[in-house]
């Protein structure tokens, strides 16, 4: 689930310049990862079926980056287990795993960089809401434990606590690729979605001056965490390029890393910045 | 002028835990600043008319910090001046000056806490955009120069560049009220407005959880800049509480800081902040 202060997480954050090389230039369109919204219940243990293996060869091609998602095999929030924290304990698994071993043969065999959704990982006896992330040789580059567990408690309309089960990351994590794009996958519901699951990732495309991609799980009615859907390609202007509904669908759209160069020509904040005055310090926990 | 980085300088930000005594309760309503918006040319050079003094009895009673505004009197962004770089020279003053000797006046003879929007300053030599802010008491709190710029150039929309004239101001300020609000006297325009300017306050409203008020010109459709107008409330759950439209006029809006420790106790991202792994410093130039 992407919190409010978790979107500034560099985990998913591929905010670094795109350094191109003669045959790949920044003005080129780079086809989008398409972000599938999926049911997440019930999921087979590993989640990847052979329609998965199937689908993967659209990847090949100008295709540098994915967060691969298909309504049969969702890379989403925990998207080998039902979202809820009483069922992360059965479905966790250690990473390596099944499930992420799937990832890797699918990021190599296509050549492309997978953002694995994230998954319940087991850990030295703790739990956690664990981002990988697979390099085009196969390699998990990053393995991202959320830092900001989401706790909401809204009297008569929602009470959920990641935190009653889940331990928090301790560290930042960052991957390089060519995409200028942050990637969220997300679990919104019925009560912060409406209010801030657009906003917040508009917000973060002109604050960053950056393309930013969430992955919703669809919606299912039935489940004890309803979730709010509507998985979103934002442009670094603030502008929804595509958004899906509720039901299960994927989308596809284009990068366009001229125009986020052009927008950072325009208002050059970045240039503006005064590490002069402030800077953002990490630490070690 | 607010630009996007601009949002997160904390000299207009109020974002300090309310310091609530016997007579003021934190869940008490409190009347927010009337935000006006109005025509910024031509203004006397002092622009405080008699009229200003008139209307500044509306500020006693429960109203302990205010941006004043009027359509005769606009405390807004360079509210002494066309908002332009070549009359920013002619318009500049000192401060203390004549306009914020009257602005200290009112602060005191009201017994408010006055956000003087900001006006051109000359100061050794430079010239700065300036905000300045008077207590109770008529003392100033703070003078805050503008430290982020806004530069744009969009090819056949916008091109403006506050840097021409202005010098950036080099440190932070902060004052402390019981308001727990943002204050942006902002002039965004047609280009950045329709884009960026409810986005980015209603942004700020989520992320910091606390209340934001904008107040812009008027709209006038023949100055060398045209503003987008539009001056808005939002509360801590990033909703609209008011908003203008492009035409003279003041806005009331009721501040509810129960509502605002509600809504931090049902998202406690305060509490999941992580001071452990990553902290903002400030710095000396």
């Amino acid at each position: 689930m992407c919190t409010k202060s978790e979107a500034y997480s560099p985990t998913q954050n591929n905010h670094k310049q795109s350094q191109t090389n003669s045959t790949e230039q920044s003005s080129k369109l780079i086809e989008a990862p398409p972000l599938g919204q999926s049911l997440t219940t019930p999921l087979p243990r590993a989640g990847l079926s052979p329609a998965f293996h199937a689908r993967r060869k659209r990847l090949t091609g100008s295709f540098p980056c994915g967060l691969w998602s298909s309504e049969e095999e969702p890379c989403l929030e925990c998207f080998n287990s039902p979202y809820g924290t009483n069922y992360f304990p059965e479905y966790a698994e250690k990473i390596p795993g099944e499930t992420t071993q799937k990832l890797s043969e699918v990021a190599k065999e296509s050549s492309i960089y997978l953002i694995g959704g994230s998954i319940p990982e087991e850990d030295a006896g703790k739990l956690y809401n664990t981002c990988p992330v697979f390099g085009p040789d196969g390699n998990l580059l990053v393995k991202h434990k959320k830092i900001h567990l989401f706790d909401i408690d809204v009297p008569g309309k929602i009470t959920f606590q990641e935190s009653k089960t889940l331990s928090p990351g301790d560290s930042f994590s960052t991957f390089d690729t060519r995409c200028q794009l942050l990637v969220y996958p997300g679990a919104f519901n019925l009560t912060t979605g409406p209010a801030h699951w657009e906003l917040l990732q508009r917000a973060r495309a002109v604050d960053n001056q950056v393309y930013v991609a969430t992955a919703s799980p669809a919606r299912d009615d039935k489940a004890s965490y309803v979730v709010w859907g509507h998985s979103t390609v934002v442009d670094p202007w603030g502008q929804v390029l595509t958004k899906a509904g509720t039901e299960e669908t994927i989308l596809y759209s284009d990068i366009d890393l001229k125009k986020l160069a052009e927008i950072r020509q325009q208002i050059p904040i970045l240039k503006q910045k005064r590490a002069d005055l402030y800077t953002v310090e990490t630490k070690k926990p």
